[in-house]
This record gives structure tokens, sequence and C-alpha cells, in this order.
């Protein structure tokens, strides 16, 4: 992949500020109107079919096995052949939309507004893992329980993570209803029923896996970062009352099933290289890690540099026509752990990977505010509520409320990887 | 189904002291040798094909559509179908395989000794929740940490439960390898990493879901006994040191991913039918449910009286030819919840099930020793060693211990209605 530092696409639209240059291509599953689901690359503002351009004959070898592993709607097969045939798919599709493709012409006709195409969650997850390894978003979580003493004994050992539901992942876009449950109210014994009073959002970046392990197969650190296949943006919706009442002793459950929303589009590990950055350096008297997840190039290459952005869209700004509001502002060098060694760890104890697992990183809250990846931190559990540039304010959620999520990395200098959005408006609990 | 009381079948080793009586007729996927895995129900010691009966042309209408669901190899589209489909299966069933039946001959063909068949996962399961609602082991656990207060406040308001992981649920007759992981040895403060020294069994019933929900459509507490296709067994091998240093903040994760046994056998809600209870009355001062977990048919009969047993057979016991021990005979009306409220609760804030997702029930200790469902409380923690026939001593689990999980109800006064084994050995740890 020896391209000039700023190769440009004969997708105009790709060359000015998309979250979608050629040096992205991430892939999707997508379908128009009626028509059945299939894999698409997002160039600028617009979608490649590349079913389309499988029969127009431009794939051969192992872009074309690549391309054939898409079919049936989901990604999960083509995940599933590792590296070697997504660099081969991602220099053929260089080649194909780079500005001196001789097959503009053709390529046209497989090329669709995104507006038009509808996103959908691109693998079957079979299983999706929530982690904890924003260790601000730790500390600030744990601040409101243990002021002196916030992150417990074993947060630098364990990158601590838990068994999320699969089945309420959905892409952007989808609504949020608002969930029932029991709740705690305040001086009371007995729990009540009702709709979630303390509805949050979580920042978080989600973890495709590629090639999986059998059971009984931990894979190694320092092939850890081999099995992931990209990743994408993803929103952790809390019911924070609910998660109160429900979490002892085996973790949150019903406050988190309702619905994830994640970002449609897998934006590759091939993408992300340029954006590849030293594990930062741990505070002293932080332990070293086990040797189980300790690799010199993982810590020399291991982490990301990828600014972080949530946004918030109230009913009312959407009646006044006003931009969104920015909660946040982050970056993933807030991970206490890599990538590779969330891989490592959640396979030590022999539990088998499948291509097609999602990992949530845990809410990526920076040190400072104006970083928190949450409301439960940026108002320190409903005490200091939030002020908007309209004049309302919000300690919690309300319906009618949109969360945006971005993230974007430099690469190059100039042309900047963005992950699209991750969007998810409350709608009234029924 | 208005058979007589003891109806009988022509495979006559299913009118003796079988787990699978014709009033079973429990579905699970088999196959032989390298042919396809395909859907079959267990009689006596043998399995129908379901496939070649229908191509014999002995399905017709519901049943036939049954039959149909079951191909591929994963029950998930038959779960989906209903009770209706099941229905007309088993009373199709009753018929061929009856004494009456007439086709004894030509079915003869489509039956195999189940010793030569390979049973497997009966579906794809795409989320397995485990609960906690054996309240005598709650209280059991609760007890080795706060003796004074052994149960949460919650317990008695909220079916406890959390995510697990379904790629590693494994038929009974997979070996168990012994995790390795980190866990904090008595008196350091900084952990260690190497093989489990505590690895344990939990004896569980595993509930099958049927037809699912909707994402943000709770399932009401008055139709959620239909979304039970069925039962079997399950055991929750838990790593106890691996979960101590590691479940704090979010649950166990390592300590219970590793593997997970089910029976393979679908013991459908029909053929449970008659051993449906009212359930238990609570003690005195225990909380009324809230009333999306009230239900009065519920109460009246939504319990099921099901003995469940656990047995031990050591390496040495192979050895010497010994017969399992068991080490505790135990009932499904410990349950201080219904599977319907399972399913009304973990649905109630919209979370969508889906057809061949898997519950487990959290181990079903009863209230004295000699039923407890887990070495944990069996040994206390490990301080009171089991004694066993041959002279050994457990404190938990060492290699080559093979732990078997059996269940049995009976059903109109003489015929029982059983589970099959749920086995698993645990191997070293590589």
């Amino acid at each position: 992949m020896n391209q000039p530092a700023i190769a440009r696409s004969w997708v105009s639209h790709a060359n000015g500020h998309s979250d979608f240059p050629l040096q992205n291509l991430p892939l999707g599953i997508f379908s128009r109107g009626s028509e059945a689901k299939r894999c698409g690359v997002a160039i600028g503002d617009a979608i490649l079919d590349l079913e389309a351009v499988l029969a127009m004959g431009f794939f051969e070898g192992q872009a074309k096995a690549a391309v054939l592993a898409t079919q049936g709607g989901t990604l999960n097969a083509f995940f599933a052949l590792g590296r070697a045939a997504r660099v081969a798919l991602r220099e053929r599709l260089l080649e194909l939309l780079g500005e001196q493709s001789e097959h503009q012409a053709m390529l046209e006709g497989a090329l669709y507004p995104a507006s038009t195409c509808q996103l959908h969650v691109p693998a079957q997850i079979g299983d999706y893992t929530d982690f904890y390894v924003g260790i601000e978003h730790a500390r600030n979580i744990g601040k409101l329980f243990r002021p002196d003493n916030p992150l417990l004994p074993n947060y630098k050992y364990v990158p601590i993570g838990y068994h999320g539901r699969a089945s309420t992942i959905r892409p952007s876009g989808t609504d949020v209803r608002r969930p029932k449950g029991q709740t705690l109210p305040a001086g009371q014994s007995e729990p009540s029923f009702g709709p979630c009073a303390r509805l949050d959002y979580e920042l978080e970046l989600g973890i495709w896996i590629g090639q999986g392990n059998d059971i009984g197969q931990a894979i190694p650190i320092g092939d850890a970062a081999e099995h992931i296949a990209g990743l994408c943006l993803l929103n952790d919706w809390s019911a924070r009352d609910i998660q109160a009442w429900e979490y002892q002793p085996l973790g949150p459950f019903l406050s988190k099933s309702f619905v994830t929303t994640i970002s449609p589009w897998v934006v590759t590990a091939e993408a992300l290289a340029p954006l590849r950055c030293a594990q930062p350096p741990r505070p002293q008297g932080d332990p070293q890690p086990l040797s189980y997840l300790l690799d010199k190039r993982d810590q020399a290459a291991g982490a990301f540099d990828i600014e972080l952005e949530v946004l918030l869209l109230t009913e009312r700004m959407r009646e006044e026509g006003g931009a969104p509001h920015r909660l946040a502002l982050s970056n993933t060098r807030s991970m206490y752990w890599t990538v590779a060694q969330l891989v490592a760890h959640h396979s030590v104890n022999g539990c088998q990977l499948q291509p097609g697992d999602l990992f949530g990183s845990g809410t990526l809250s920076g040190a400072t505010p104006g970083s928190y990846g949450s409301l439960l931190e940026i108002t320190e559990g409903g005490k200091h509520p939030v002020e908007l540039p309209n004049g309302e304010v919000r300690k919690f959620l309300e319906d009618g409320d949109e969360i945006i999520l971005r993230a974007r990395g430099v690469c190059d200098g100039e042309v900047s990887i963005g992950f699209g959005e991750c969007r998810g408006r409350v709608i009234a609990a029924n």
C-alpha cells in the first residue's frame, strides 16, 4: 500500500472533509428499498456496492474471495478470512476508487448516494462483551461511591469486562425506547416500577473480532492484534436508576440490555494503522501488566490516537433549528488497556472468540471536565445539571434528546479517518 | 393428548426405567459419523431420525411444518413456531411410537441406538442469560460473606441475572479444560497467574426460549409461559478463585466463560406439563412480587417439581470400577421465581428475546446439607472437604473428576420424565 501521502478519489466528495476519504474505505452492510442486504464501502458521501462491482468482474483472487465472503448480508465470513483478505480487498479498492482509475464510468453504476441507502448491523454478533478500560471513567464513577479510593484493587491488573446483550445491538439512527424497570427511590426500602428517570449514554469504542480461536486455546498477546478486524463507535445506553438497584451482586443487566447503538461502518485495522500510537506511559507506581498481557510491540504501537466527540440535540434545539451541543471531546488514549490486551485477556481462560463478536471498550472519558463520556460523570450523578446554550438544563436524558457520537483520527497530517455517526434519539416509554 | 395413564411404546426399552418413555419425546440435534446434523427424538435407548421419518411421508400439516423447521441442524426455527407446532409434532409422534402404531416396521429403519449417535447443542444460542433464582444457594453463598445478612436487599424483588457467554456452551460429554487466570492468593496484594485452583460446578436448570419478542415490547407475565419451548440441565462450571478477584464491580466474567455444559435433549413444555406445581408459598414477611411479575395462574401452576441430582466420578473411582458418588439431591421447587417470571422480567425493559436463547436458573440448592448444588456450598468455601466413599477427599474439583447432573420428575404416578445426563470431565490446564 505505498500510496502517495494524499491519494485522491474520483468520487470528489471523498477529497473534502468527509469521514470517508480514499484512505478509509470502511465496510458495511446496506440495502436500498426492499433489495437484499449486501456489502458496501463508504467513499465520501456515497456507497460502492461490492456485489455489483463483483458482477462487473472487477475482483480477482483474494479480493474476489473477500467479496464472496460478504454475501448473505453479514460480514462474519469475511471477518473469518483475516487480514490478508482485507488487505487484498483494500488494495483493489484503492485502485478502483483512486483518481487514476480507468473504470470510473462503469463503477458509477455501482455507486449510490449514501442518503438513499439503509445501513445495518454489519455482522451477526455471536457474543458482545463490554469492557471498562477507560480509567478516567472508572475513577470518576468510583469517586461517586468511594471518594478516597475510587479504583478497586483489581482495576490495574484485570481488564475488567462483562458479558453484554447481543440481541439489542442496533445501527445508528434507531430510536431508543426509554426502558421501564425496578428502581429504589431515595429514602425508600421498597422498589417502584416505572420508566427510567436517569437515562444516560456512554461513549465507547466498538471492536470487531476477525479470526477467532478454538475453545480452550488462548490467543497469545503477540498474536492478539491480528484478531481485530476493525472498529466502530458504540453507545452503551444506561438506565442508572435501574442499574443502581439491580447490579449487586452479578453486575449490570436490564439497565443496559434495552438497546446498544453502533456506528454501522467497520473502520478496518488497515485504515487505522496510521492512527496507532504507543500505549501512554503508566503513572509511577502502577503495576507492570502480567506477562500474558505484555508485548513490546503492543506497548510501542498498540494504542490509538482517535478523537471522540459526544453531541446532544434536544427536541427544542431541533425545533429552533439549532446545532447540536458538544457535551464532550475525548480520545481513545484514555484506554488503560490496548485492544490486543482485551483479546488476550478474554481468551486466556480458553473462552472462544468468534468472527463477528463485538467488544465495547467501556466509557472513554478524559481526565478533565469537557471530556467526560457520560452524563453520570458530567452532572456528578445529577447533582450539577448541564446548562445548554439555549437555556435548557439536563441532569439525565429527556424524551426527544438525540445523542450523536463521532470519531476521527488524523492520518498523514491532512487526511482524517472518520467513523461516521452513531446516533440515537430517546423516545417515550410505552 | 388424552393418552391413557401409562401409554406404552413399541420401542420396548422406553417402557422400562428409561429417562425417555413415550410420554417424554424430547427433541435434539444429532449426527452419525460424518452425516449432517439433524433433528431426532429420544425414545428409550434409541433416537428416531425425524428427517428420515419425514422422507417416509409420515408427517402432514403442522407436524410436517414443525419437522421442516428443524432442517439445517438447529431447532431455532422450530422454536420460533411456538406451541401449536410442538403439540402437533408431539401428537403425531405419540401415534407413530405408541404400541398401537401400524408403522413399526418402516419406522425401525429410522431408529438408531443412541449409543451410535453424537448429540449436539440443539440451537444456535443467540444470547445466554444466567439467573440466580435458587434462594438457598444465594443464602448459602451470602452467608460466606455476610453471615448475619446473607441475602442482599434486592434479592426478593428482582429476579437477579446477568449475561453469560454463548460461544462456549457445549453438549454433555465435552471435556472441561481447567482454565487459567488471575487470582489473588490469600494474604497477597498482587495477583498471580496460573491454573484455577478452586474449580467448581453449579447445578442448574436450562430454559430454552421459544417464540421471542420485538425490541421495546415487554412480554406480559400472563403470556410469558408460552415463550418457553422446553428445559434441559446446565452445569455452570465456575472458577471460584478467578471469580473472587475479577467480579467487582461488573460481575462474573472469565470465571464462567471457559465452558458451560448442557444436556442435549430439549424436554418440551408439553412433556413437563404433568410436573407443574404451585409456586411454593413465600415465607411470612417476604414481599409480594411487583405486579409485572404477578399472575394468578403462574402462582398456581408455574413451578416445577423435578428432582435434581449431582454425581461425582473421580479418576480413581473409574479405575476401581466404582459407581459415581452422589454429591447432592435437590429439586426445582427451590426456585424463588418461576420461568415465566424470568421471561417477564428479562423483557420488561424492552430487551428482545429470540428463539433459541438460553437461560440458566442459577444454582438450585436445597435448604439442607445433601442438597447443595456446588462444592463452594458443600465445603463452605473449601473449609470442610467432602469425604468420598473410597477415602478420597475434595475441596474443589481435581483433574479427572467427572460431574454428572441428572433430573427426573414423576408423571402420572408411575412414568418418570427424565432429562438424560449432563456430564463433563475436568482435564488439565494446557
